[in-house]
């Protein structure tokens, strides 16, 4: 499920990114870096990409603003991080957007960069980390002015994890982080798996009651239907489906059902929107509308879901059919880091949530993992090497979190430390701060980004000059005698 | 040079361990780990070693104690790190020692772990890292009590290196740091490659600047010997060489006489000693006194420095000869590592310093370590995954140097920030707070192990209960108005 679930996130980047890049004038770079940062076993080197915008740059000081790539073409999160854009001229910032390794068009091995595991296999986030680090050291060298600049990173969800971690594995390097949307709790250990189940759940449950039980219930009649051919055939009309549905691919159409109902619940705005895909104003009270009068029928129950399915996909009514594939992801780069070192389980047991019951096992990922890419899940890894949500001893970052974001349920919801910020936006979508204000903003966002901002003011105006006035202790002999000389 | 200098230390290492393993019960553990941490491009384990003393320990809530093992034997640093014994009782320690891979019996492949760059290329300080944090959940995990202990880290050294790196790396795991003589401005860049040999010829100028001007006209008479095959064999007979001298390896004998020359000025104690060799009181003064009477007589000061070699490694009229490569090191691992990521420049003028003009020379570095090896240096690595001596925004850790210590003038001086504490213990050689407290220790070290102490505690107990007084930003929506709340 956390591919599918991942892969929402990936289509509301893309269609977001439509119509931005008159705002965003960057120029196209590539830094060659390591393919390997940790081991002396081969020496190969790749080109990463990059962008830069410093139009905004005082070079005389300024900081840089340091997009930390995530899982998709670096293009897509410029257009889709405005807030650098906004913040840029006023903090007069450098802004650098680095392309993870294995996404877009960084690749370490070119087109034979998915040949698993001997070439996949530097795909992890502290390599995509010291190519960064590797980065911003050769910036620092090469721009005249830069080397005293402060760096900023930025970043949402896969992207705000690595801005966090950026912060806390080079802190020589990143003064401070605005790590959105990151979901620092979704590994193995951390909270139960259902978390992001009943996530989704609460955000219809807001809607009513009801609306998760009709939910809850219509998948009896849905699971009878794709148990025989006749039935199956039946949902493939209704659904109008682009693919043939048979009892043997049933589960793909079923979870892309939940994939779904995930989605609506990430853009369930009062007011008409475009975020993924048109939609009329609070779409989960359409769909809850529809749902809730079937309850007890379960023919109408399926018309429900599939009208359901229809007004998020479909409201302008172009669609010719629905591809049930929509939430997989193309490329194998997030399905080999979810095989790896990402790792989040999710279940739903039908009770808690308004799913059907599905367990997560992890001798069944992992058997699929070494199938796919003959590696096998690392589940401890992330939380060994970042501390997974126990950040006590973290400094200087912002976790913002929109609350009716499903990804919010494992994001970091108190703050562990003096400098770590926390903080929650009502009504607010995935890394929704990060994008562009727009007028249909809530004043809750707006007022979030700027408290953000005074953080990331407040953070770099405290790292300009280093501060001296430690305890520095000298232990002097003088004669035969011993002084000690405490010098604060 | 690097490479030999940093020999001497385990001289010094492999001679103090005799006779105190009865003041260290512990037993002795494998854990198996991963080759490689942060690729998957093989899944090859292995076991590395680690050592524990569990007598002391409180399981309800007591510390533990890390050591992280740095270029040898693991034995070797469990005997000569006394103080975490002598901590032990009163902090209620677990005490960890965690043999580094390549070294010890803790090899990643067995026998064959030294081809090289396919199976030796895995020896990096990241690895070593990573290492350690596998160690330390597994035994959070499997030792009942560990959980929640909080982590102090220790070393010396380049173990001393690896201690802060370790908090600095892993914050989630290590509460605080005793980092004593660790090299942090070692790395290219970072102090003009003068410097050692400046700290060892400022030991000698303590003594009289008359001695160093001798010491530096010493190396003209020895040079024009060993460019004849007659003048190598007369200094061959002169210095009592295990070897055959001829002129095809002069600089040999020269670098061992340099060598020499360092080491004196770690174990220049008023008192006599045996910290590597049986030593008179004051050997610097012993050695200088000859040499200065020397002074002008080309003949009589190449006695004086076969005089002051012998009184060095022959107090005591035992050894049959001089065996020149004594400070070579014997396992390739720690040439390899200086040939990678822990490049040291050190170069020579024969005019601030004392001994024969020799230059650092990346490009011949390059050349040998790529002969050696098959590796090429990497010169910016370790600044840019840990920061070199830019340790401004650490925290939790003591740098403690000893005063005598020709490494001290690569250490960290200054405190460079609110909770990085930088001691300097006068009179005090390599890493020797770390050693067992003995009779003859001075008021001064005592003092400094105090005020180290202290620290440690402090933030010890700083840790234990996870602050929660920090800025949570709640934005709530709340009718049509927005309320925002900032709870404390």
């Amino acid at each position: 499920m956390a591919s599918t679930t991942r892969a929402l996130l990936l289509v509301t980047l893309s269609v977001c990114a439509i119509g931005s890049t008159n705002k965003t004038p960057y120029r196209e770079h590539v830094f060659r870096t390591k393919v390997d940062h940790f081991a002396y076993h081969n020496e190969e080197t790749f080109e990463m990409r990059y962008m830069v915008a410093d139009q905004y740059w005082d070079r005389n000081g300024g900081p840089i603003f340091f997009y930390t790539g995530n899982e998709d073409d670096i293009e897509s999160f410029i257009t889709n991080t405005g807030l650098m854009w906004e913040w840029a001229p006023e903090f007069n910032a450098l802004l650098v957007f680095a392309e993870h390794r294995y996404y877009g068009k960084s690749m370490p091995f070119g087109n034979r960069s998915f040949e698993s595991p001997s070439k996949l296999g530097y795909l992890t986030s502290e390599q995509a980390l010291a190519d960064y680090a590797d980065l911003l050291l050769h910036l620092k060298a090469k721009l005249p002015g830069a080397e005293r600049s402060p760096v900023v990173a930025f970043g949402g969800s896969y992207g705000g994890l690595l801005s966090a971690w950026f912060r806390i594995k080079y802190p020589h390097l990143i003064t401070a982080a605005l790590a959105s949307s990151a979901p620092v709790n979704m590994f193995p250990g951390l909270v139960p798996c259902s978390t992001y189940s009943i996530a989704i759940t609460e955000a219809f449950r807001r809607e009513s009651e009801l609306c998760t039980q009709a939910i809850r219930q219509s998948w009896s009649p849905l699971e009878a239907m794709g148990a025989t051919e006749k039935g199956t055939k039946e949902l493939q009309e209704k659904f109008n489906l682009c693919q043939t549905l048979n009892p043997g691919n049933y589960t793909v159409f079923r979870d892309w059902i939940r994939d779904t109902y995930a989605v609506l619940a990430l853009v369930n705005y009062p007011e008409p929107g475009s975020l993924i895909t048109p939609l009329p104003g609070s779409p989960v009270k359409a769909v809850c509308s529809a749902l809730t009068k079937a309850i007890g029928n379960r023919s109408a129950m399926v018309d429900a879901v599939a009208a359901a399915v229809n007004l998020f996909f479909n409201s302008t009514g172009t669609r010719k059919c629905h591809d049930v594939s929509i939430f997989q992801s193309a490329v194998p780069s997030w399905r080999f880091q979810e095989c790896t070192e990402l790792v989040m389980p999710v279940c739903s047991d039908g009770v808690t949530d308004m799913f059907y019951p599905s367990s997560w096992n992890l001798t069944e990922v992992t058997a699929k993992c070494r199938q796919t890419f003959g590696v096998t899940p690392d589940i401890y890894k992330s939380v060994m090497l970042y501390g997974g949500g126990h950040l006590a001893r973290a400094t200087n970052i912002v976790f913002s979190n929109g609350d009716v974001d499903p990804w919010a349920s494992v994001g970091l919801l108190e703050p562990p430390s003096d400098s770590v910020v926390v903080i929650i936006i009502p009504d607010a979508a995935h890394h929704q701060d990060l994008r562009f204000s727009t007028p249909l903003d809530s004043e809750a966002l707006t007022a979030a980004r700027r408290v953000e901002k005074n953080y990331i003011r407040k953070w770099i105006d405290e790292s300009l000059p280093v501060p001296e006035k430690t305890p520095r202790v000298v232990a002097k002999k003088r004669a035969s005698s011993v002084l000690f000389k405490f010098s604060f």
